[in-house]
């Protein structure tokens, strides 16, 4: 007796992370509670987003313009690069405002079990990046995980060539 | 660091019932990464059933039409009429599929804490419904909190001059 609309919405909620099924149920009726202050506002707010935000081609930061602002900011430092997993990472260095260098996102974490290998994220982005110099310090921020780890030896190897 | 649209759509996801600002800020990347699939998908039907969905006049459920699909349904009891808190509790009893007659939706309980005077929900609706006749039976099925039960007390008692 759910109306095929709202049926809809309660799935593609439930698709969200950390949203079971009866999360999503509230969530949609708090929404058409609230269908004027926060539904239609969340659906453009989604959208607006959506379109207004690209991938920075140097870092993989999400951002209005690519490169991103970070990389564009010529009071950064450009010896220093910080690799981290996922854009949060860059989004807690930030607020810490310790770190001036640069940030490269590989956009996850390597993974045999899950089947994420090196070409499913940005590491030959960040190879390339690391070869055109420039950089003195690389920074390994990935997390105190089995995977974050095996990624940061993983990405160690590949620039031990480089000698940095 | 973070960009003002993603921002904003972190603050509104904030918003949504037991969604704290890191479920938010890890919603908001996995919608950004799933943009295609997920993110603008969800804005439209967010868009789509605010536009689609009214309060039935009769029992204040949400559909299509008003009245709603189970108000019109010529197969239901109209001699029993089932008083629930919310729109979610008749899906869970059409999910068990046993009751057969209407439902009223209060749209929440009474409390004196949280202000929620008998204004504030469905109950002068039931009010007039019942006295228009027809009901053998009329079943208070609000939750077992204090609230659900004081509501019930409080229609109850409203509705026995009514003698149903």
């Amino acid at each position: 007796m759910i109306s095929p609309q709202l049926d809809r919405l309660i799935k593609q909620l439930n698709q969200l992370p950390s949203v079971g099924k009866r999360s999503a149920q509230r969530m949609a009726l708090y929404l058409l509670k609230e269908k004027d202050t926060v539904m239609l506002p969340l659906a453009q707010q989604l959208e607006r987003t959506a379109n207004a935000l690209i991938e920075c081609k140097t870092c993989c930061n999400l951002d209005a313009l690519s490169p991103c602002s970070i990389c564009t900011d010529p009071r950064r430092d450009a010896s220093l690069l910080c690799v981290v997993e996922d854009i949060a990472d860059i989004w807690a260095l930030e607020r810490g405002a310790i770190f001036k260098g640069f940030y490269h996102v590989l956009g996850g974490t390597l993974s045999a079990i899950d089947g994420r290998t090196p070409d499913t994220l940005n590491i030959e982005s960040l190879n390339q990046r690391v070869k055109q110099g420039g950089f003195k310090e690389i920074i390994m921020a990935t997390n105190a995980t089995i995977e974050g780890q095996t990624t940061a030896h993983y990405i160690t190897e590949m620039l031990k060539p480089l000698a940095i």
